[in-house]
């Protein structure tokens, strides 16, 4: 079931450790089939060299097992949440990923001090309210999605493609998992440009913002023109 | 003798090379078997490219020398302390590893900022006490060791397994040699992760105490439920 | 046509991956024929790994398309615009790595604290001004290259061949394609250095005149004695 | 002629390659036979992949060409001054690796934060002096010998084998050229150290004299106990 998706999960899962995001197993990713209303997630601490599409675990959109021998990702729920409380998106995925995970733990939105934070992100990649202990003791990896959410009632989740969880770590996402995963890698680089601007001038000001529109639909909507025209490889 | 253990802490002393905490010769693991009350600890300044577990160092809980052609670890005499000050602990790892060092230099103990840290740690990881200049002039390795214990005079060894030695390095361990060196591996992640999160926000505060114990909790105790069951691999 | 071009410009393109300047395909190099008027330039967002030289984009000095089935570079008419400016020039480099990027995001000239500085940059290493609204919405690819020659109004572009575009990214450039690639190498290590010095002493001030003439000219003019006589290889 | 030498000379110079010290061919080691007052050194501006025994340069003690078809380094008359103010040595190495450099940059020297540091140098790693006008205008590379031998009045360079140029870069030597080179390695571990921990802690105390020199004569002198006892290999 869902051939196509469960490999296109894995390649992002492994995408993710390429590019050194991800330690041991601490890392996640996930694709939707809107039309079946199912994800397809990785299982938890399992070693990626022994992963096959096989392994990737099958639930419906409220995270109920429905193929699969393993046991899913811990975060689960909180992916799960998303697809529901952002129904364009297709991808997630979830790293700690060294430099936008420390602002995550500074609980600081990362600014975009430039264009290849503008290339991808519309605005500032925004940090979520710290959770209530309620929050936390009950139900926590999916009020972690609803946390999340709350944190994109004035932001258009498809133009900012990413968050940082307050005392946690980044979760990004895309039309589709590849893209998700792909936002993960892009979120480190811009994380760690702005950590390393900040040591060199505290106060760097913000890209204005006639830079940061323009950067954007370069790569971004009807008027994009950046890479060659969308052609099937 | 203690073939598996042998064999246990070459691999472990290797997993420490892989993940860049060992520069040179200057890292060391051992591993202990309480039935035989005898240690299995890698020999003093040997290139790991030449190690076999045959030269693995056999000593009894007093650091004497029960089997082998070479010398021990300079450091023998501390791993020996900790296992008799410890006496839940299976293996013990050192490294200088770079930014759990600078922590140790810098005489901070590494606070909880996130949950990467929370998943591993149950508190801060402390700082020794400086060591006297008695304790240093006479048994300075075995008074490593006690100062180590010292510090977790009021912290349980088992839940927080790591400990930064004052303008030294770190020391880890587990219920198992590879457990300890995998306790290294991700102590250096989370002092870097604090390094790179102080940079950003100076005074960055704690995570709160429930998210901490959430993330413990996920992965410790027997209310655990990351990664899959434990089975034979 | 341009065979020997074309294979320089991807040669140097892959020098920048090589050297980890370069995220996906965020980065672009292209050498000019002075001869011709024409130049080759690498295709907007195609893997590295799938590249050839055919895949090479060759247009007129001021950016229309001569030979080519794959879309320029998004960045064409900068280098355009450098061409035109800088007579001397034969290549132009562009990338989004770390530390340059850094510099640039904190609109900060790069100050020359060392002898690595000196030997290939004359002086600091600029940032243009910011662009006004008009310069972004109108022509803004060309008028990079433009705010890029206005900051080398009383500077050589062949004695500095670097630049810091504010809140954007560094563009280098050489006698050839392959030297601008070079220098776009150098002007990162040379960033890293200066960002690293200042996290010591945030007022180091810059090496004396006397020792940066002095290492320029080392490889630099009639008097150069660094490398070996030059000779065909 | 000094086969031995010049294979232990390529091969120091390639273990600062392996370590990452070295961009391009930003760096050198020599070592001298003191019984034929010869030395050898690297080639300046030589890829490091096409390097023989045979192309390293062999002068005498003042720096004249006894033999070879290629320029030595540039840095030739440095490593000459060296090993006539240093009888005890016999080798030297001299890189821009990343951190030691930016200390030179920012001329403060490496304070000894810990153990790591101790074990190899028994003080902080001194600065230079800033060169004057005339000591650059005229013999330059000579004069820069001269002012690391100034820094050492009252340091004994056998016991602290590292300088840092102000300005410039860092020196290394030791009893051959393969420990120079392995000083060369260590420094930049150390310097790193030192950089990430006053990061942490911007007044971080330095390590005890006691603590200093209990791990500087750990692995120096003649009650050493680090290491196998020396045994040919």
């Amino acid at each position: 079931m869902l051939e196509a998706l469960r490999a296109e999960v894995l390649e992002a899962n492994l995408e993710l450790v390429r590019h050194g995001l991800v330690l041991y197993t601490f890392g996640n990713a996930s694709g939707i089939s809107r039309e079946h209303g199912l994800m397809a997630i990785k299982p938890s601490g399992v070693p990626y060299r022994k992963m096959t599409p096989a392994d990737m675990v099958i639930t419906d959109m409220e995270g109920r097992m429905v193929e699969g021998s393993l046991r899913p990702s811990s975060d689960l729920l909180t992916h799960a949440a998303l697809y529901r409380a952002f129904p364009g998106i297709g991808g997630v995925a979830h790293t700690h990923s060294e430099y936008a995970t420390a602002w995550a733990q500074a609980r600081r939105p990362i600014p975009c001090l430039g264009t290849t934070h503008a290339d991808y992100f519309r605005g500032p990649v925004p940090v979520t309210d710290s959770m209530t202990d309620t929050e936390i003791s009950q139900g926590y990896e999916e009020n972690t999605g609803h946390v999340i959410a709350r944190a994109f009632k004035d932001i258009d989740p498809i133009e900012t493609p990413a968050v940082l969880v307050a005392n946690h770590a980044p979760f990004t996402w895309g039309m589709t998992v590849s893209e998700a995963a792909q936002h993960a890698v892009i979120l480190e680089a811009v994380a760690k440009l702005a950590h390393l601007a900040i040591q060199i001038h505290n106060e760097a000001p913000p890209a204005g913002q006639a830079l940061h529109e323009k950067h954007f639909l370069r790569k971004h909507g009807s008027s994009a023109y950046y890479g060659q025209p969308k052609i099937k490889e």
